[in-house]
C-alpha cells in the first residue's frame, strides 16, 4: 500500500475509534446517572451500598456477555471492577448527603 | 414508599445498568476489533505502536466530552488509559506475529 493509503487507512479506523469514545462516554455517563439514582433509593431507604449477591449476578453475567463479544473476560472483569469501585464510592458520598426516611412496610419484603 | 416498591424501583434501575453494560461491552469489542486492525496496519507498515499526538489529541477531545456529559473528567482519563494501555498492548502482541511489509511509495508523506 501507498504511505498516503496508509495514512487514509489510519486515518478511517481512528475516526470510528472516536465515534466508539463519544458513545461509550456518553453510554458510562448514563449508566452513572441510573447507579446514581439507585444511591438515592439506598440512602433513603437505609440500603447497605454494597450488595454483594448483586455484585456476584453482574460478573457472572458480564463474564457470558465478553465471551459472546470475544472479548478477553479478565479485561472485562477489571473494567467493570473500577466502574463498580467507582459506584460504591458515589454511594457512600450520597448515603453521607441524604437523611433516610424509614420504608413506611410493617412487614419489609425489599 | 413500601419495601415492595423500593424493591421495584431498585429493579427497574438494574435492568437499566444491564443493558447499558451489554451496549458497554458490545461497543467495546467493536473498539477492540478496530484497534486490532489498527495494529495490524501499524506492524505491517512498521509504525510505532504508540502515537503520542494521537493520545495527547484523544484525551483532550476525552476530557470535553466529559464535561459535555456531565462525567468526571479524572475518572474517564483513568478509564481510558486502562483502555488505551490495553491497546498499546495488543498492539505489540500483533507486531510480534507480523512480518512487516515496506510501503512501496518512494515518496513517504504518511
Amino acid at each position: 500500500m501507498e504511505n498516503s493509503g496508509i495514512a487514509r487507512q489510519l486515518s478511517t479506523f481512528r475516526k470510528t475509534i472516536d465515534n466508539i469514545d463519544a458513545a461509550l462516554i456518553h453510554m458510562l455517563a448514563e449508566r452513572f446517572r441510573c447507579t446514581d439514582e439507585v444511591g438515592l433509593l439506598k440512602a433513603r431507604y437505609q440500603l447497605p451500598a454494597v450488595d454483594q449477591a448483586r455484585e456476584q449476578q453482574q460478573f457472572q453475567r458480564l463474564a457470558v456477555l465478553a465471551q459472546e463479544a470475544d472479548l478477553d473476560s479478565a479485561l472485562v472483569q477489571r473494567l467493570m471492577q473500577f466502574v463498580i469501585g467507582e459506584v460504591v464510592e458515589r454511594h457512600r458520598q450520597i448515603a453521607a448527603r441524604h437523611e433516610p426516611k424509614p420504608a413506611n412496610n410493617p412487614n419489609p419484603r425489599a
